[in-house]
């Protein structure tokens, strides 16, 4: 049985990317949480992920013998190994172009993740004004961001990036769940997009594993105090 | 035939990547340089960029109507393309391995990449050596860096990452000149491993195209002046 190793739904965004791709086309896999307790290197959150990979974050994705961290590489080690789930689409040229969209989310956006961190259950929508006022980087990811999905979803009918889910809108899921909380301004075409991702039974599942945490991580909150959770 | 589109040979460490990656492997391509002036929106290079791709970043490749911009994304995309090349290990838990080692890369190691820009024809020990004093950021991800490459090159005879040259090693080589660059104190075993990079042909001839620019641009100079210049 695979074995996925994850953080707090709630926060880690990364965890979610390959749960979210499991659990939507259906790999069953047994998940393990890490809790976070803190990044310090003496947290129990650090010692149990430095001793599951070199890299010592989440996701880690354990399967016997195979140890495979970082998101992307669980990613491809997964549409490998299943292609029967189609976690890229078919054709070459399109597989090429959700490749490429998956890849500039993963090394990409470092503003909006930095002053946008995901952050499930909080409803932010004057932190969210005051980024788009103070931080022009934060634009200029949204921008870049925004026009990439338009230009996607303007070429087919559907409501996900490629003609089926895929690893790219499993790639993208936080971000979707960051454009809620923060209650950033999109057009109706993003909108779909973004109902459309939360509705996946996949995401769904994960939104409400987050509701039901209720584990306030104050290092992960830069604009709550404890007693504004919910 | 593939058209590779790349930036400044001495500064552009993502274009270094897929450039090496093909070089070495033998796959066919044309190069089309796109010269740093700046990356202000209205320099011609971005204006260049932009034309190309959604991310307006190099490295682009192109082929017939497929675009591929993100060197992960065309790494990935070759590697599928050319299968004789054996761009990843054949072994499907090397292969799971080799791609975690360079997913970690593409997102990872930013206190080193901010703070040690690729430079290829720079000498910089003392600027090395500062850095190493003043920014603990920067030792914790060489420490990080210099443990994985230890624990991959322990595990066989050969001087590469993996029993043959792959997208690891190519993805890896601009950190190599980096370490070089600054004089940046290794372990004899990585020491041979930055002198198998430097003498693989695919990255040999690269650092003669970077030797050959003497294109010096302020933006990508933190510690040089221009006459400082070779
Ligand atoms: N590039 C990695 C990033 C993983 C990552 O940074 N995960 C966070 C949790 S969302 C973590 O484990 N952080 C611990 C740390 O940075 O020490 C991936 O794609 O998996
Ligand atoms: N994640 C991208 C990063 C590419 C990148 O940042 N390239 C630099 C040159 S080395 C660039 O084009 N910078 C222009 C800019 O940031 O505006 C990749 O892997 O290709």
């Amino acid at each position: 049985m695979l074995k996925l190793h994850i953080g707090n739904k709630n926060y880690s965004s990364w965890s979610m990317r390959p749960w979210v791709l499991m659990t939507q086309a259906g790999i069953p896999f047994e998940e393990v949480l890490l809790r976070f307790d803190s990044f310090d290197p003496d947290s129990q959150f650090k010692r149990a992920a430095e001793a599951l990979s070199p890299s010592g974050t989440v996701p880690v994705l354990v399967d016997g013998e195979q140890v495979v961290w970082d998101t992307l590489a669980i990613a491809e080690t997964l549409a490998e190994r299943f292609p029967e789930c189609r976690l890229w689409p078919a054709d070459a040229t399109e597989r090429a172009l959700a490749r490429s969209a998956t890849a500039m989310m993963h090394a990409g956006f470092g503003a909006l993740r930095q002053h946008f961190p995901m952050n499930i259950e909080a409803h932010l929508p004057e932190v969210g004004a005051r980024v788009l006022r103070e931080q022009p980087a934060v634009v200029a990811d949204l921008e870049r961001l925004l026009s990439l999905w338009e230009r996607l979803l303007g070429r087919h009918q559907g409501p996900l990036l490629f003609d089926h889910f895929s690893i790219a809108d499993a790639f993208y899921a936080p971000v979707v769940m960051r454009l809620v909380t923060y209650a950033v301004p999109v057009t109706p075409r993003v909108q779909q997009y973004i109902d459309a991702v939360r509705a996946l039974p996949g995401v769904s599942q994960w939104i409400s594993g987050a509701l039901a945490e209720h584990d306030f991580r104050p290092f992960e909150e830069p604009y709550r105090d404890a007693q504004d959770q919910a």
